[in-house]
């Protein structure tokens, strides 16, 4: 296999993912669902912050989600248990959700009545960055005990997300986080990117988390509830 | 593109890369080289279990270590600190390890004296497990951080490992890590796969650790310094 063989196969895959990216981003357009896509590395929290941010949201909007893993429902399961609609998708062996793996997941249910879909990728820094999932805004999660240089070593993730959360901030201090570096890694990446810290545990941020989810579902769409 | 192509491209690019892998196996066996590559999401503590274990070998054996980051040499300018030879792997967008990347950053110094040879992967729990690197152990790594059902999300990387290492577990009471579900998650995946606990930080499991490796050089080679 040639190098350059290989290049035009990766070429055609994302094409391919880009159209169905495409026709999906339109069809949540056309419905007023905001999609918001979460991606982090395996345990940075997205789970626990998703499960925190369903039961928030549930009282004034018709929220879902769809979870993406290589094994196991454990967070479908997990999350089912806030009353929101749940659906996993179970990956094999890919290390990141595709569009079309969306598009299917969305078969056979009322997803247009939704104010917010949440996607939860694949615990992956890498892989999940260059598929397009038609989603509204992707959110780049870290978490204190990752340390703060990981900006520095995954540029792309952070490149092609609208928002970073540092997670379980409640932990900054016995882990030595340094806030101040991982700001500066973040900004080196992007110099204007928005960023939230976060403890679903504590609490802490959760309210300006929520507020900003309310003011990007306000941007696109009339409230449904 | 057909998935029928896809598969039959992604079969050729494991089969060149083993091909290489069982080249530098040979090599490495051949020069009584122990090769310990270590695999595990970024941030759960891959180049500070390193840095200690460099400095722990360093009285007694040749060390030396290759580094995998999309980005940055941050962790080779870390691990140098310890004074052992260290060289950066940069995959740039490549989400893993391969065994050429290996063969290519071996060239122009004398690894054939040493005795342990460490291979630090990019931080992913998923692409790392089909790229065999020639290495003669594969260590797993998850810290209590995480959460303990690891295993049983990413159960191929836990599937080709030969050890896993819980690290981090002075932080495991304050994040109320479950040591029984761990390893129980463990089991699940893995019925007979050795489980270390190690902090870094406080040194502790650091000399059981250090016998394991001690332990599969012995079998492997003879002292050479």
């Amino acid at each position: 296999m040639s190098s350059t063989r290989l290049v035009e196969v990766r070429r055609n895959i994302l094409k391919q993912n880009d159209q169905v990216a495409r026709e999906l981003r339109d069809q949540f357009a056309a419905a007023e669902v905001t999609v918001i896509s979460l991606v982090s590395s395996p345990g940075a929290g997205k789970t626990r912050l998703l499960e925190e941010t369903l039961l928030r949201l549930r009282a004034q909007f018709a929220v879902a989600a769809l979870v993406g893993d290589l094994a196991t429902d454990n967070d479908a399961r997990r999350l089912a248990r806030s009353g929101a609609f749940v659906r996993q998708i179970v990956t094999g062996t890919v290390c990141h959700l595709e569009a079309a793996m969306v598009r299917d997941a969305l078969v056979g249910w009322d997803w247009q009545s939704l104010d917010f879909l949440f996607i939860e990728n694949v615990g992956n820094l890498v892989c999940p960055a260059t598929f397009d999932l038609g989603e509204s805004q992707r959110i780049v999660l870290f978490s204190v005990t990752e340390g703060e240089d990981k900006p520095l070593k995954y540029p792309t993730i952070f490149n092609t997300s609208d928002l970073a959360i540092i997670t379980k901030i409640d932990l900054a201090e016995v882990v030595e986080f340094n806030r101040a570096s991982a700001r500066e890694a973040v900004r080196r990446v992007r110099p204007d990117m928005p960023l939230l810290e976060i403890s679903a545990k504590t609490g802490q941020g959760m309210e300006e988390w929520q507020l900003y989810l309310e003011r990007e579902h306000g941007r696109r769409a009339t409230r449904k509830t």
